[in-house]
């Protein structure tokens, strides 16, 4: 009987080569999980994710679907999911699914975080999870600069793929920048991402925080569609895939 | 022209053998931190801390003392220490101190806080700074053996060193057990703490917790002086000395 499962994951993906996989035996969080449920089951089994995140990128939550022939207990196979992932991917859910969901088809809304650890104090306990950026950042400046950018725009200009033929509109639905102690948090709530693009709408924000580019030059970049017009893009160390809506 | 310095670290003990240098070379905190200052003082630095912690232990802030005879601006050496010290090992501050301060002699007060998952759902952005037990804890019962705790006792149950010859007097201030989410955290302040003191009282406490021993076994463990009457011993990676005070 074949079923399908929605399963959510998180992972530190410090040493990953990101979700996606390149063989079947490789180094990512998507041929790691596949190899164990495909062992567990007796069946190759595969995974869709909500979406792709880039080598060293982490997710605090990922939603997966998958189908399988199989008439096993969920509860069974989570337990033995949470006893055999490596312990940087963690298994949070396992559901049985409509026929029809599909973890990437079917998203509707992520939120990405960026965490930037602006302090000349060191934090040596979450170091895997900030890019350390010690300028003094002007929050203000950056909150202007990021309220030019919500609503349904063509991202090309945040986006590394250059080839990309498919269309780069998006709609970014929030963009919000909060200081906790010596933390930055960028949260940026949207349909769909394109390629390295919350990495480089940070960058750009950083630019503008710490005086190295004006406030329009956000907006001026956006709608110039071109790549070398905004900023650099930040490590995937900071980034985190904070939620996925349904 | 020599004078005393007080230097606040934090450390993720993770891959150190504890702060205590073994040899000049060797990998531990004191010794990686001495080797640094002693390169950039050009003289050999011995430094003290307010007390030693166990492979695997870590520090949220620990206090240190060395002297020096040097006219370096403090605030430089501050920068050179966290530009180069490794990165899991921070410099939180640096100041001259009063000729006769010294660390472990002047220090008064110690909290450690020892951090338990006890959740069946994976945490793996804190997994280095967590010991997992997954067992129902009674944290009332917990609570009423810890309760029995504090006060000026010979705490020779709590303590691995079976040569040590030593007073195993010591005063525990408090003992506070509080659930957080998924985790459970155990917050010991005393005036100083036996050789795996903190790691045997929450293993103790762990056993109540889980059923495993009556909330009275511990009272009658303090009393019998015999380690053998005591739990077992947290594993190291649970274990932050929290704060010290002077």
């Amino acid at each position: 009987m074949t079923r399908n499962f929605m399963l959510t994951l998180c992972y530190d993906g410090s040493r990953y080569r990101g979700w996606q996989r390149q063989g079947n035996t490789d180094n990512t969080i998507q041929a790691k999980t596949e190899a164990l449920l495909s062992r567990l089951l007796g069946q190759e089994i595969e995974i869709a994710a909500s979406g792709r995140t880039d080598a060293g990128v982490h997710a605090r939550r990922q939603v997966c679907s998958f189908k399988a022939d199989t008439d096993a207990d969920v509860s069974f196979m989570l337990t033995e999911l949470r006893k055999h992932l490596p312990e940087d991917i963690g298994a949070l859910a396992l559901a049985e699914a409509a026929p029809r969901f599909h973890a990437r088809l079917n998203c509707r809304e992520k939120t990405y975080v960026y965490r930037v650890w602006n302090s000349g104090e060191p934090n040596v306990f979450e170091r895997r999870y900030l890019y350390v950026f010690p300028a003094p950042l002007d929050l203000d400046a950056m909150r202007k600069a990021a309220d030019t950018l919500p609503g349904e725009h063509d991202f090309s200009a945040f986006c590394s793929n250059r080839h990309m033929k498919k269309s780069a509109v998006r709609t970014l639905q929030s963009v919000e920048i909060e200081r906790r102690g010596g933390e930055v948090r960028f949260r940026f709530t949207g349909n769909g991402f394109l390629y390295n693009m919350v990495r480089i709408l940070t960058g750009t924000l950083l630019e503008v925080g710490s005086g190295q580019r004006s406030v329009e030059s956000v907006r001026e970049a956006l709608e110039s569609l071109d790549r070398e017009q905004a900023g650099f893009t930040a490590p995937a160390q900071g980034l985190i895939l904070w939620d996925v809506r349904y």
